[in-house]
Parts: structure tokens; C-alpha cells; sequence
């Protein structure tokens, strides 16, 4: 039987982070994942793939706004196949990028289905054969998957669950999507842009519920305006398939015909048959592995990281408490995960990116705050590049200076947001955004403004 | 005679910024600007315009090489003009709003050749009238203007300088650009793309010569790949005007013939005729007005801001030296500027940006260094955008964890560098950046990903 010092179970971001770390370290690693592709969800069937089909709807919709910048092109078209096939070279080679980290890190792959087997084993099954292996450390980074909603189970034939979506055979000319979280909202962005008719359903009073509100309403006037149908605090009263559609009333009352539908409405904890019942390892009410703050589970030995530990469910997350868990096992001076400090990404036209508190949040935790807010449209980067439509928000402690919030919508504030997580990180104050020498012109100087803005110091506006 | 308790001379982004931020702390203010459009060289023929027409190429270049995401266009084409008119429509809506800006903070905008007169006064010249305003401060922010190369004098038809270069009337067949700093680089960019062959010398030994030598050695690499021809090392030795052409004989021995010339030298201040004569005003050997470190000149209540006062001549640098200035003047608790904390930033394809130390000068500063690289072919953002030419360094002081330089190339690092002027302004260490969460998937993870391999804790390569 094979012996490890660390055994990760599931290799997407989390799980293959904290194999190269635990390797980085000396410990004798092995990583155990049931697909042949390693990478899990996220680089698979999220994170990557989406990024790159919506990269290539970003050249599609620049393409269509040539001739704003003086180019004329003709016959425009495009073909989603090879729109999909794009996406997933992108894949094929971050999945082989992941198995060449393997390698050089001197990692062991199992392939097949891992499962506590207690006293420090795992039973590892696949087709072929199966096999145990013993670990002194075992960290279950298992994931999620994408919940189901009662009446409108997915069939990957008229309706849809993220990985139909990231690979559609063919155009539908109508879509609905259920729920308008960061993967709804990206869906809806990339099929409105190659043309087709999209409405989105959300059972809250504003898309992008997690976001602060003047967030959500900008992004809602935006995509209204690009031709999305958005209704907010609706949800499916019936739902009827027909051959080649599905008839839905809403219900707010409205009943439509759609071609397709694409369900997003969260995810649930990869924690079924994984040998829980042979630990002690305790679940939370919403069904996620409890751990303590170096993820530890109730359980000696056995770990928990990542999505399946509970959310918010980010690869960067993920990937962040991997680290830590494992330099923790290694005795190392290891830093606490702070979890304000987590940033949050929609990759949507325009994007969405935050971190920290909304300004309700903000209220309700009792803060005295100041607010700033720049636009976009003050912004002479954003005008240079035609990207008009923006907002950074910062939420600042009115006593301590201290930056609470940050919340972004508009051109490349995925690239932004960090300069916040830092900040936050740092435990920055205001007066240290305001003494930071953004460069001109970028677009990053919003951050700046928005700061200064919140003691009416705004320059630009 | 207009009295003013703070009149600002040029309306660059110091001159206007001062303006501005004088009148939101309750003084009665004036600018003085001798061109009919307000916002200066970079707003009007620098930073600007130059970023819009880069913008114009960019889309030129993806709509190129649009096949490679599954979209297929015919016949792209594109009319110099209607690029050329884009870059100005963006500038005459900042001008715009610049002067919106003068308006809204009831700053009065007096037109004109401003002079120092003595006695707090300043004579105010144009073709109109001549009047006299005074004021209790002066703050000079009369900026620079491009340096001529004796022999090689800017004609505007077959020698061009910056502002030649960004209305052609037609493209040039063949260019010449002689110097590759930012100006240079970014018309060398910007030429080649819409596909003009273009050759670039630099008399230094490597092409953006302020830039640490990996990244100005991996520019070189790409831009050659792109079909740029660049001769380091190199000047002219002979230059012979023809007729529509122009000859010129490398003193590296090659001879040769392009349509067109851009001179792009660096720059001198604008000192002459401003009436420093009648002031104790100092100038350096280089030919910048001399100031203290809030900007004071020798003349008792004359300030000096922005490129006039010394290099680097920076738009940012500019605009905060601004702020400082006029805090300092309201006796408000005005912060330093920490010169060292100045990002660098050239918008060619890829962008290159850096703040702080190269290699080369912290080694030479006695520091014990620690150095991190990560490079864009083991981004999963990169790679789902396809831009996978990049690279992040970061110099490390190995003693303290102070961050000493950091230094990149490739897709949107413009946007990225302020990470690194934010931390370092907050005096943060390597362990600040590795603690941090950056969002997955972006370009910005590059950052974390360099201080990592500082370490040989690098995760992804």
C-alpha cells in the first residue's frame, strides 16, 4: 500500500495548490481526482472556460464597434463551434499545465473516486481496479456542484446547467437564464452579445444580489440597455416543455416562450460517498464540511479547503486556504485567510468586482461611514478606450479612515479590485489611497477619485 | 487689476489639478493658459490623444486576428483619418471638461502668455490685449516641450515630432523613430500594427532604456517578432533629405531610406519669456526650475510643479505634486511625495509599466536581493485571453522584505503596476503581497505569483 505524508482528494484550484505547496515543502504528496482531466471545476467547466468564451464575445462586440474607432470591416459573422473550440484548447492546455505541475513536483496522481476509509486510509475506485493508499495528513478538496431546482431538472437537451452552456451545439434564439449570480450574469452577457434574445430571472429585488446595491442597479441599467430582459424578485410559477421550447410563467405574471434555459441558482457540497460516515467530520445546516480556522476538521488529520469547506465558493479562495492548511501542517508560521479581504468577480461587459462590505452591510454593522463614487465617464482612460459605463464605490470608516468596501462595475475592474484586497490586507487607510500615485492615463485612477471623492476632494468630477 | 490668492500658469494636468484643488479649499483662483483648448501637452497632444489612437490599433489587431476565436470577418480596412478623428474627438471632450471643471470650481480661465512681472503680478499676453492680474501665490506649471535633435530639424512634413505623428494626413510606408522611450515605443506600436515597417533607434543599449533590462530585453524580443526593426546602440551619422523621402546612414554602419522620420528625444522645460528674469528663481544644469520638496522656488511665493520642475515628466507626478503644493500653501498637513513610488507606463502592444528599482539599481544601491519572475504563459487569464507574452519581476530587498521594483510586461499591465505603487507607498513587504488574495482567474494573480517565486514558492510554474 502506498503511504503519502499529504493526500489531497479533488484537483481543482484548491486541491492541486495545496499538493504543490505540501511538495514545495518535502512532504511526500499525492492528489487523488475521479475525471481523467485534472484542474476540477473551475478550470474545466468554469473559471477558464467561460473567461474564454467571453473573451471571444469581447472581440465579436469590438469587431461590431469598429467603425467607431475608424474601422470598417465586412460580413461580420461567426461560428460557435469554433467559438467553443477556442474555449476549450484554453482548457486543454491549463489541464495539461496542471499535470506538468504534477510532475515536476514529484505528485502522484490516483485516478478514480477517493474515500475516507478512517484510520488514516483512503479507497480509491475506478473503472480498472481498486486500490488504498494510507496518508498521515488527507485534505478533502472536493468542490461543489451546481444545485438543482425542483420541476426544472436539467436535461442538457432544453435545459441547461453551466457545462451545456459553456458548449452549445448551436445558437438558441431565445434564452432564459435562472438566477443572475456572477455565472448567470456571465452566460447572459456572452449569449446577448453573439445575438441572442436573453432574459434572466432573478428571485431577489436586484441582480447580482451579493453586490452593493448602486452596483446592481447600474449593472441592471446597463444590460437593459444592451437588449436583456431582466426581472428581478420573479421567480418560475410553471415551467411546460414543448418539443423544441419551454413555456414559463413567472411569477410576477408574465408568460413566455424561450428556446433554451440555463439554471444557475447556486451549488451544493460535493460531500456524498466520500466515507464522511467512517469520521467524525461534521457538516454545516447548508450541507458544507465544518472546519476550524486552519481547516481543520473534527476529525484528526483530515482537512478541509475550498468550496466544499464552505463559502464563498472562489477559486482564489480555494487556492488561498490550500496554502495555508498546508504550511500549517508543515508547523510554519502560517497567516490567518481574512475573510473580508476575499474579492468577488463578475466577467460580464461591463465587469463587476468587490470586496469588503456594501454600504448596507456597512449601516447594519453599526459603521459611521463617508462614501465616494466616481464614474466612469470623468475618467479619461475609460473615454480614450470608449468605455464609458462605470462605477467605482469605496466605503470608508468615517473615524478610522479605515476602507470597509470597494465595489466596482465597468472595463478591466477584475484587474482593479486587487489593488483593494491589498489595501485591505494592509490595513490601509483613505489618506494612504490618497498619498498613492496612480499612473495617468489608466483606469486605475478611479480608485483614487472615488477616495478622494468621499470627502468631496473628488478632482476629476 | 484681477487680484487671486493662487494662479496657477499653464493647465496641464498640474496646472489644472493646483487650480482645482485650490478652489475646493476656499481660495480665490486663476489659471493661465496660452492655448485656446485647456489640459495642456498630455491632454490635448500627448497621453491622451496618443492612448486613443492605441486603442483605434488595438481593435485593429484583434479584428486581425479575430479567426483565432471563431469569428470571421471580410475585407477589414481602415482610413487613417477616421482614426485620427476618433483620437481627437476624445480630446476635445476632455478639453471640455476640463474647462467645465474651471467653471464649476469658479476658477477664472484667463487666455494667455502668462509672464512673471515682479511684485506678485503676472502680465498675461495675447493676440488681443495685454493685461496685468496679481496674485498672493504663482504656481508655474509650464511644462515641457519636445527636444530637437540638431541636423534633424521637426519640419512637419518629412520629420515629424509627437504631434505630426498623431494627425498623419496618410500612413508612411516606412518610418523611422529615433528614440525608444515611452513616445517612441508607443508610435512604433501603433504605426506597425495598421502596418507600417517601422525601424526604431536608440542610442543606449537597449530600447526603453529607464526600464529594467529583462523587460526592456523581452520588448525588444516581442516588438522584433511583430516585424519592428530596432538598432540599439545607435545613432544617426548621416541624414539627407529627398524629395519625399529621407536617407539616413547608422552610425552602426547601415544605410537606409524611409518615407518619414518621428523624433522622439526626451524634452526640455519651458522656461523662456516667462519672466524669470525678475525673479531669484533657480534652474538646474538640465534646465528645470529648482524647488524645494513642497515645490517652493527661490522666489518667495512662486511654486514650481510638474515636468518644469524636474523629470520624471509624468502627467501623475504632475498632479500630485498639484495637490501638495496647494495643501502645503493652506497649511494643511500636506504628505511628500515619495518619488520612488512613481509608476512608468508605455501603452504599446504589450503594455510595459514599472515602479521603483531595477535590478540593476538596487544591486548598486548595496541592497541584498531577492528577485521573483513570473511570466504570462502560466496565466490561466493570459492564456483565456490569448496574450500569454508577459512577464512580472519584482526586486525584493532579502534583508527587510521591502519591495524594491517591481517591473512587467504585457496585456493590461498599466492597469496592474498601481498594486505595487499602493504597496509600496504603504511601506508593505513581500509576506503583505503573498497574503493577499487576488482574484482568480486574472492577470493581477502574476503579481502574487512574482513575490511567491522570490521564494521558489511560485505556485503555478
Amino acid at each position: 500500500m502506498n503511504e503519502y505524508d499529504i493526500t489531497v482528494i479533488g484537483s481543482g484550484p484548491g486541491g492541486y495548490i495545496a499538493a504543490i505547496r505540501a511538495a514545495q515543502l518535502g512532504f511526500k504528496t499525492a492528489i487523488v481526482e475521479k475525471e481523467e482531466n485534472l484542474g476540477g471545476i473551475c478550470l474545466n467547466w468554469g473559471c477558464i472556460p467561460t473567461k474564454s468564451l467571453l473573451r471571444a464575445s469581447e472581440v465579436y462586440r469590438l469587431i461590431r464597434r469598429s467603425e467607431e474607432f475608424g474601422i470598417k470591416v465586412k460580413d461580420t459573422s461567426f461560428d460557435i463551434q469554433s467559438i467553443v473550440k477556442y474555449s476549450r484548447n484554453v482548457v486543454d492546455k491549463l489541464s495539461s499545465g496542471v499535470e506538468y505541475l504534477m510532475k515536476k513536483n514529484n505528485i502522484k496522481v490516483h485516478q478514480g473516486f477517493g474515500k475516507l476509509a478512517g484510520n488514516r486510509t483512503i479507497k480509491i475506485l475506478n473503472d480498472k481496479k481498486e486500490e488504498e493508499i494510507s496518508s498521515k495528513h488527507i485534505i478533502l478538496a472536493t468542490g461543489v456542484r451546481a444545485r438543482n431546482l425542483p420541476g426544472i431538472e436539467v436535461d442538457g437537451d432544453l435545459i441547461w446547467n453551466a457545462q451545456h452552456a459553456m458548449t452549445p451545439k448551436k445558437l438558441p434564439k431565445s434564452l432564459l437564464i435562472i438566477g443572475s449570480g456572477a455565472i448567470g450574469i456571465e452566460f447572459a452577457s456572452f449569449y446577448s452579445t453573439l445575438g441572442v434574445d436573453v432574459t434572466i430571472i432573478e428571485v431577489k429585488d436586484t441582480i447580482l444580489p451579493l453586490e452593493d446595491k448602486d452596483i446592481s442597479n447600474l449593472a441592471q441599467e446597463i444590460f437593459t440597455k444592451q437588449g436583456i430582459k431582466i426581472y428581478t424578485s420573479n421567480s418560475v410559477k410553471t415551467f411546460t416543455k414543448n418539443k423544441d421550447s419551454v413555456q414559463v410563467q413567472l411569477s410576477g405574471g408574465d408568460n413566455k416562450e424561450f428556446d433554451r434555459v440555463i439554471v444557475a441558482v447556486g451549488v451544493q457540497a460535493n460531500t456524498e460517498n466520500i466515507g464522511l460516515e467512517n469520521t467524525k467530520i461534521k457538516l454545516s445546516p447548508s450541507g458544507f464540511i465544518e472546519t476550524n480556522e486552519w481547516y481543520e476538521t473534527s476529525e484528526s488529520s483530515v482537512y478541509a479547503i475550498g468550496d466544499v469547506a464552505g463559502p464563498p465558493c472562489l477559486a482564489h479562495k480555494a487556492s488561498h486556504e490550500a496554502v495555508i492548511c498546508v504550511e500549517k501542517i508543515a508547523g510554519k508560521n502560517a497567516h490567518k485567510l481574512k475573510k473580508e479581504c476575499i474579492p468577488n468577480c463578475t466577467y460580464s461587459h461591463p465587469q463587476v468586482a468587490s470586496v469588503g462590505l456594501t454600504e448596507e452591510q456597512a449601516i447594519k454593522s453599526g459603521y459611521d461611514i463617508k462614501v465616494g463614487k466616481f464614474h466612469s465617464n470623468f475618467n479619461g482612460k475609460s473615454i480614450a478606450l470608449s468605455e464609458t459605463e462605470g462605477l467605482v464605490k469605496t466605503i470608508i470608516d468615517k473615524k478610522t479612515g479605515e476602507l470597509l468596501g470597494s465595489h466596482m462595475i465597468g472595463a478591466e475592474v477584475t484587474e482593479l479590485i486587487s489593488n483593494f484586497a491589498l489595501a485591505k490586507q494592509l490595513e490601509g487607510t483613505d489618506f494612504d489611497i490618497k498619498s498613492t500615485i496612480f499612473p495617468h492615463p489608466t483606469i486605475s485612477e478611479m480608485i483614487h477619485e472615488s477616495v478622494l471623492a468621499a470627502d468631496g476632494e473628488s478632482l476629476n468630477s
